[in-house]
């Protein structure tokens, strides 16, 4: 493989940063305190995952638009609104994430409602930013709206976050855990990797494929999340560890056992690279992810 | 004027009640208690202000599209969302709404947050569905999202509430509470108009004169609000009266007195009227509308 992968997550994800820097609200915004509570959940030191895979997959195609970045961070928007709203008291009530306390130890549970709120508004702010159409179709525009959210909504990450709020400390058999990572963390993935497609006007043979190597990214995620889970610390994690076992939660180790579920993971990232068989060099940093996805440590 | 409003207003209400019962996620569709408490909040007999003023601007143009109706019906989605989380005991912590029980109080803390989460993305689902290509121009679409997102977001709906907790029990002047009414109540209004003028393709004179109208009805309705809070019973607002004087909010009674509120909410509907004036009988539902605001008792 051509690329040095941690270099070009390194790369993407400081392009992400330096962009939500810039394009964010400035400081002193009002509402001050609202547009704190969402830089400081926002600018956390987060992976970027989600749109560096828009970037890469709309890299994977040809050189994106401008509107590559608006629509990749939305996705981030989407993500960091629903760990804000998952850490409240009234859902998983954690304390830290991404080596902080939460949202709503520094702000107030209420506070970190609104901030989830107004960061999910903004994500479909960014993306329906009318200078866009310059840039991308009208109609393009729609459909990476459309797929931000499917990917977020009931059929999608909300309703997965119910699927798995129910399934706490209930006897679920495999399938089921399945079908929740597919929508809780899965379909959010997905529809990053689709609107990358789209932007760079992917061929429908080509739509296929990255779906099918987002769904099968998204799945080696959450398996590796679960393991993480078991194997990590509070320090390489950002919050705490162990705590689907304390919860009594089913995951891919405690079906699989720990050796077991990290085989998985790996036949996930394995089947992601081998869907873009037919892509070029340019696919490089999207299979570089898959491995990535699997062999990190937070 | 040639429309019996009341009538109007209960055919309207009829059109978006008849559509979201025939288009929401049908009864038993996964996850299913998601999709119990979002049609718990949401088919609870609202007034449907918000989606009659889109359908109502709309025609006051010209015959509107089928696109209608799923745009109206986001701005309900986005009205409701914000009921379901203002009402959770880390905001009002209000136990009745629409004559029954809160969201929160039968579905619990955690599921209240996602429906509420749910109903916002559903909001902009509908209004970016791809088929409705066939019926509105790809760019008018990315404009009424972009409405969408405005009127509820950071600067808007989502911005007031923030201003509006952090205003309680405090001594605020009057500036800022019309300021915090602009954003909390105003904004969603204003857009929820500007979508039906941008549905049935406004001129730029038509789209500001309907914009000065949302305005002027937004603080109406706002003002009108706040004196039913005062005078209404709880039989009549389906939820407890007299709750800002009990939590010491800042109000435009508290400010104006009872009386100079009504007559103040007057001015308003009467100044919204006057923006009319080179629009025919179509705009007359617009009209009705805005003296129905402070004529309501509930």
């Amino acid at each position: 493989m051509s690329v040095d992968i941690k270099k070009y997550l390194e790369e993407k994800q400081q392009l992400v940063d330096g962009y939500l820097e810039a394009n964010l609200p400035p400081i002193g915004t009002p509402p001050t305190v609202l547009h704190e509570s969402i830089r400081y959940s926002l600018l956390a030191g987060g992976k970027r995952i989600r749109p560096i895979l828009t970037v890469a997959a709309a890299e994977s195609i040809g050189p994106p638009p401008k509107a590559l970045l608006p629509v990749a961070c939305a996705f981030e928007f989407i993500h960091t609104y629903s760990l804000i709203h998952d850490d409240l008291p009234a859902m998983d009530n954690d304390d830290f994430r991404r080596g902080k306390p939460t949202n709503h130890k520094v702000y107030g549970d209420g506070m970190a409602i609104l901030a989830g709120d107004g960061l999910q508004t903004m994500a479909f702010e960014w993306c329906s930013r009318v200078d866009l159409v310059n840039d991308i179709e009208p109609y393009v525009q729609v459909q990476i709206i459309a797929e931000l959210a499917h990917g977020s909504g009931n059929q999608g990450m909300v309703g997965g976050q119910v699927l798995d709020i129910q399934a706490e400390n209930t006897k679920v058999d495999f399938a089921e855990i399945q079908n929740i990572h597919a929508h809780k963390t899965g379909k959010l993935i997905r529809a990053a990797v689709r609107a990358g497609a789209l932007l760079s006007g992917a061929n429908l043979t080509q739509f296929d494929q990255l779906t099918a190597y987002a769904e099968d990214i998204g799945l080696a995620f959450q398996i590796a999340d679960d393991v993480l889970n078991v194997t990590g610390t509070r320090e390489e994690l950002g919050k705490d560890a162990n705590t689907d076992a304390e919860r009594g939660k089913q995951t891919y180790p405690s079906f699989y056992g720990l050796k077991g579920a990290k085989k998985l993971a790996q036949e996930c990232a394995d089947r992601a690279i081998s869907r873009l068989s037919s892509f070029d060099e340019k696919a490089d940093p999207l299979r570089g992810i898959a491995q990535y996805i699997v062999s990190r440590r937070n």
